[in-house]
């Protein structure tokens, strides 16, 4: 079961609901690009690979469902709708890369009219979809080269396949030396505010047969500091030209505490999770989302803070790329400088083109 | 209203119970040795001094509760209550300190018959309620040397009039930095499982009128990055005699990015937290709690976590005394080496002997 799908009856973009996980497993069948942006506001639909594919078929959606007979008035109507869709949330480098692509696929084909325009935005849509999946897969396998047999790992938010369309980006790595055989326990940041890690990486192990514990974000230095961990694992949500890594709130501090503890730190991203016209990690746009996430207890909605109590909630931090140990891609393994092995592994077709 | 009192009628121990706080402010008069444990052990009374507070006020219990006819008797029962009460919790200097501090009052009155012993131990119990007020003030005094008007620190856990008798270490820092006139606005941790800075810090300093915002402990480190953070300020449960603090889970964490942003990171704690018989950290005990504290949200007891989940919840970590920038305590601020600026500060009279 992905967690992003097209649907052609309604039409619609098909989501898992990820606030209603863990207590329940339910979809949501979405039919106009408002419905969409407000998913990836709200937050139904997360991680940034799996935000990509929600708007690129949000994009196809406002295709699909357009009435203009000309190509000049649906190309209007794509720019609008992908214009919404670009300001649901800043952060996630993949919103507006697959946008890009998806209008770009269509704006070739607005010569041959509407109805190849809708055609041309929604196979690409969907090619991005089943692009991920091999993503992951190619940086499951790659990044699995770097966990032994016993290894226990920290893992931050969630990064399996509800981050993506499937799989997932780090959790796969975890995921695919699992399928090796390997025996890998998994430490799970629980992820404060939205406690991504405990709602939805400890389901997505549990269903998977991966041993995990659970812990508190600032427990993650205890345990490194113990000797017990062999690797910290997490995702992206967009990567400047020189390695910065923006990334779920809390990632910087589990950055320094492996530094400190001489355990290798990496980051699993896919190649349009990079930036590459952001020169550093100052120039990342980070979201501030609303104070109650921090003020209220998840899922119940009760107070916790006094009445009247202020809060700041920055969604997202940047873990500067000398804390980085190597950034694990669907291209190999980029160690440092960033920006020369990214070069390199550019070169080449990618390890899925021949299958 | 100080937190842990001496309730004659009885007689009791009578302690706010910060179990029910911010919603409500309630009192306990626990009236056994066994009724003191407990809260201590389920955090109805929670903080280094507080904690002491309340172990010694439940020794005198046991003293003035006793039916023992003779000093033999009553030594015996003191000595056996003081055992439970040392169990309660690990990790806190001051619960063992308190405990010997009385039970050496105690003794030393043992010639002179049972009802001298109840009272020599009452009265140190009292002693060391009332010294706390003492060395809080002492050390709000040494500590706002440090803040400039205009600053914002970071405090993690809860260090206030809660943690303590009265007044607070860290919470006390900045309390007094306040009452001098400085503008002091406080990003205050939120400090998950338990979320005292939520519950318990926001609470006091609305009722003090110190400006705050809560945030994720996880976001600190954003905050630290971005410049806008002057100081910051924790307690400590127990340092070693070579300056390694056990603290709140996540004050290691917190400390690195102090570190990495060339912030201060300073110590509140008064002497009697410091236990110099222990050469580092890595000898102070680690107290575990319930996994339901991280799998289970405050309050409401509601899951969070898919059912059969496990969890890890160390209570507290280790800050290597490198990462420290000072340690403020009733006798001063001591820097680097730690060592040698206790053994020089220890030298002469408290600061409130002639007061």
């Amino acid at each position: 079961m992905r967690t992003v799908t097209w649907q052609a009856s309604g039409p619609a973009v098909q989501l898992i609901d990820q606030r209603a996980l863990p207590a329940e497993l339910k979809t949501l069948a979405l039919t106009t690009v408002e419905d969409v942006a407000e998913a990836i506001r709200d937050m139904a639909v997360r991680g940034a690979p799996a935000i990509g594919a929600a708007a690129a078929f949000g994009l196809a959606l406002a295709g699909q469902t357009s009435t203009a007979a000309s190509s000049e008035g649906l190309w209007e109507e794509l720019q609008s709708s992908a214009g919404r869709l670009r300001l649901s949330r800043p952060t996630a480098a993949n919103l507006g890369w697959a946008l890009d692509r998806v209008l770009q696929a269509g704006r070739q084909r607005l010569p041959e009219g509407p109805a190849a325009v809708r055609a041309a935005v929604l196979a690409e849509a969907q090619r991005i979809a089943d692009e991920d999946v091999q993503v992951n897969r190619a940086i499951g396998r790659y990044g699995a080269e770097l966990l032994h047999d016993g290894a226990t790992v920290i893992h931050h938010c969630n990064t399996g396949a509800l981050a993506t369309v499937d799989y997932g980006t780090a959790l796969g790595v975890i995921r695919t030396a699992h399928e090796q055989g390997k025996r890998i326990h998994v430490l799970v940041d629980e992820t404060r505010p939205r406690l991504q890690g405990t709602r939805l990486t400890a389901w997505e192990l549990q269903q998977l047969g991966i041993p995990f514990e659970i812990i508190t974000d600032g427990a993650a230095g205890h345990f490194l500091r113990r000797g017990d961990v062999a690797a910290v694992l997490v995702g992206a949500d967009r990567v400047a030209g020189n390695g910065d890594v923006a990334n779920k709130i809390g990632t910087y501090m589990l950055a320094l505490a492996a530094l400190d503890c001489q355990v290798p730190f990496y980051c699993a991203v896919p190649i349009s999770t990079i930036d590459t016209r952001l020169a550093s990690g100052a120039a990342i746009p980070i979201e501030e989302r609303d104070a109650s996430e921090v003020l209220e207890l998840e899922l119940s909605g009760l107070p916790i803070a006094p009445p009247g109590a202020r809060a700041r909630n920055p969604a997202f931090d940047v873990t500067p790329a000398r804390l980085v140990t190597a950034w694990i891609t669907e291209r190999g393994v980029l160690r440092p400088p960033f920006a020369k092995s990214l070069a390199t592994a550019l070169e080449g077709s990618p390890p899925w083109a021949s299958s």
